[in-house]
């Protein structure tokens, strides 16, 4: 085992008492003199593990005011509520909307509806053979409390979707959802795939990220009762704002 | 809209086009005297613009090899499997060798068992009111044809556990959960939180990673017949080789 530099060791100390809940979210940790002083150690010993600290995403340096452990209040998801059995007369509302407004937060999001080749990997979920076979984009930036949050396109195959109002801009208040129900392709089954990535500088300035904040790319494609896939919904989330959450029964 | 610098630019083409899928994983993209030419731009610009792909983990630059998309070949993670209706008496296989050997890979894992005071978040979740409450940890390094993986860290109520095979070091053939279910405590509901984030320094030694890499973390807390949390699993999954996949149907 190598051993570690100093900066390191402290670092190690300061991680694990955040890890272990000593310090807790949005607790201001020590100040560098505090540090300097209880570790025995440099100033830029202090700086320097601190900066791995920061790069981790674990804490928040701010100019004047201090270092604080990052605030985690990520919103939570729960992809299963798109199946939730809904009642004949309710509005189908935003899935998103619904987790937001339901922590008693505001919910709002811009919408863009193109018409694009998609990329390789929707062409392929959507199992389109023809090359240049189209789709209609619906692009959401989602926000929460003002704050830009997380991303969602939703593919759909041009030709399914044409005629409908998927493929006019603005808000469907009845959620596109239903109208692919109206269109004869009820989605009843569902693939949701999850991973996670660095973001691309896009995503970073579009989400606002900190520096050091992974996404979680959550995929659905969503298939009718002939088992055509009918829609591919990519969400970026940024890491440090969202949890997901699965509820399995054994039957 | 700021204009972005020149190497912004080169790494925006280059990001395209492996997004796009134009250069595949595996593929060698151009030399830097390639690029140099074909962007008419300096070796400075090339590097920085290869330098930023790296850094998103899009690229692996090879000393004298050259620059090659990163191969994602990721494993597929099902956690429902860990449902699937058993037969009497058909062994009940590790649902991470199960995933590996059914394509064909070779998975191996060393097992630890410690016990300890468990971190903050898993107390919470086993619902361990006393603060002293000790837990069996089983921690787990898996391989994949000899690569390092991720890691599984299991944890158990010491007191439900403490006369079982489960304290014992060593692999259970038969699996920890028909342990518990031999004590009593069937897992019959699971929930399942997923999230991501940069991999401590720790976890990057331990496994591996590559500059750029973070990590999702699925942490699986599995009920008893009575809501009694029996076990939380821990598992870190460097994110460029895994993927969760989670398949619903509408009732």
């Amino acid at each position: 085992m190598a051993r570690s530099s100093l900066y390191q060791q402290v670092a190690a100390e300061l991680r694990k008492a955040i890890y272990s809940g000593e310090f807790r979210p949005g607790d201001q940790i020590p100040t560098e003199t505090e540090l300097m002083d209880g570790h025995q150690v440099s100033r830029n010993t202090v700086r320097l593990a601190l900066g791995e600290l920061e790069n981790e995403g674990l804490i928040l340096r701010m100019r004047r005011r201090g270092t604080f452990v990052r605030e985690r209040r990520p919103l939570l998801m729960r992809p299963q509520d798109e199946l939730l059995p809904l009642g004949g007369d309710l509005p189908r509302f935003d899935a998103f909307v619904h987790a937001v407004t339901s922590e008693g937060r505001v919910a709002e999001q811009n919408i863009e509806v193109q018409i694009v080749q998609p990329p390789h990997d929707v062409a392929t979920r959507l199992e389109l053979v023809e090359d240049d076979a189209l789709t209609v984009v619906r692009r959401r930036l989602r926000y929460v409390d003002g704050q830009p949050y997380n991303t969602n396109d939703s593919y759909y195959p041009l030709k399914l979707v044409a005629d409908s109002e998927i493929v006019r801009p603005g808000n469907i208040t009845r959620g596109a959802n239903r109208v692919l129900e109206e269109l004869g392709h009820p989605q009843v089954r569902f693939v949701d795939d999850i991973s996670a990535r660095m973001p691309t500088p896009d995503e970073s300035t579009r989400l606002q990220l900190e520096p050091g904040t992974p996404v979680v790319v959550y995929v659905r494609v969503g298939y009718d009762p002939d088992e055509a896939p009918v829609r591919v919904a990519v969400s970026v989330l940024p890491a440090d704002k969202h949890l997901i959450r699965y509820e399995l029964e054994r039957h």
